[in-house]
């Protein structure tokens, strides 16, 4: 869906609720990077009461790429009011996926007509509130400057094991001065439950990555001379170990197109 | 002065007030590191009134090379209270430096004779203290697995100038894998007033290091494959600039022999 620039700026201008409202009624479909700025987004994994045990142990045990930020209080409730004014999940992220078996099966837009009464619900934190914060202490955040996806790349950093699902680490690229990633390491470490901390820098080969230039995921960004490469724990991971695992039934968000919450981003600073 | 191994384990078990006591009498002239464990030590300045406003200025606007964690409470004062039992910064320090017009005098036990009644002292927070808090927490600290002094480099990152003072900062170097750097950067944060976090890593020329295996000051040590230097602001700083400004009269701690005082490290972390 393509919006006319002053109608994209009025819904950027729109309250997290107000944007929920018109994902409701399929009147936005974008991505919600830029949008509700200052509110937490959020990764959505649903799946079914008898994998969601496993799922919740892994984000446990893995939150750094997992950072559990709400999940449904109990099996086949749709409404995550602790996140947010009336949200209900089988209508207000933008795009939703359906997997089976670990294989995407569609692109939709409301979840309603797929809905059971033993889904649960998880929302994972995303970078999209830390890089906020790095903005606003000055930082360039390459991937936002140069407009595009930020790049993503496979590692060999195994993930701990929770019953059925196990995966590697999945993670984010930005490209920094050393300064600017000593003062990244700071900002982040305040947001534990958005990927916290940086997990790497430096040698891309040492977690993995053979070609900084070729991510597995998202988009290549640019790497200046005198630049780092400082690397995050990224939210595709758990995708990547439901790929794996493979559930008999799972949706998730599009990439991109996320939960927008009430919840205000400072909010998430543990200090 | 060389003790038997049993003496200098048996002065490692003294309070840092027994510890000072010895050094008063003379009984102790050795390098402080490792003695009065978890107690803060301080490089010592101490400079005429004529001269002291210039350097409270330099260090309040150099805080990372120049952590100011306490001074005398007026001119002439030689005890230092609020930082310990009975200091007495005459004789309570096992070795002083003695600068006349930049330039080094003598090396001396105490400095009761040269005391005057406008002399006002300076204590700094030193590396010691964060050392401590990297291998309670894990880290090796390659200087100290392989008992060396800290490699010292000149840099060409200029402090700010305050009145007669100024001059560049200087670093000192601890190699670390990436993951210990980060934790390094989250730890050393906690600790404002003993340094704080590391001012840069990586590449050593982009802050005017030509030869990393030649330290200005201190030891080489070995940095292992993989392994990334990283650079934090030193105490050194504050005497470069003083051998550049040149006062008339200046006494300082002889490198490695700190005042010992009574203050608990963990006091020193901000959060």
């Amino acid at each position: 869906m393509l919006f006319s620039q002053e109608k994209e700026q009025k819904i950027k201008q729109l309250s997290a609720h107000a944007l929920r409202q018109i994902i409701r009624r399929n009147e936005f479909n974008d991505n919600t990077s830029g949008y509700a700025q200052g509110k937490v987004q959020g990764n959505i994994v649903i799946l079914p009461q008898d994998w969601a045990g496993d799922f919740l142990q892994f984000c446990q045990m893995n939150p750094k790429p997992c950072p559990l930020i709400g999940m449904s209080t109990m099996p086949g409730d749709f409404l995550l009011n602790d996140l947010g004014q009336d949200i209900d999940i089988r209508t207000d992220v933008p795009g939703y996926r359906l997997f089976e078996y670990g294989q995407l099966k569609h692109e939709i837009n409301d979840v309603k007509a797929l809905w059971r009464d033993d889904l649960v619900t998880f929302v994972l934190g995303c970078s999209f509130s830390f890089e906020e914060s790095l903005i606003a202490d000055g930082i360039e955040i390459r991937n936002i400057s140069e407009n595009k996806n930020v790049p993503m790349y496979s590692t060999n950093i195994a993930c701990k094991t929770a019953g059925r699902f196990s995966g590697d680490t999945v993670v984010s690229m930005r490209p920094m001065l050393a300064k600017d990633a000593i003062r990244a390491i700071q900002i982040c470490s305040r947001f534990p439950s958005v990927h916290g901390a940086p997990i790497h820098f430096g040698d891309p080969s040492l977690i993995g990555i053979n070609d900084i230039n070729t991510p597995d995921y998202g988009d290549r960004v640019t790497i200046k001379t005198n630049e780092i490469p400082v690397f995050w724990a990224c939210g595709v991971t758990p995708q990547l170990a439901l790929t794996k695992s493979k559930p008999p039934f799972c949706l998730t968000h599009s990439p991109g197109k996320m939960l927008v919450t009430d919840i205000n981003n400072s909010t998430l600073a543990i200090l």
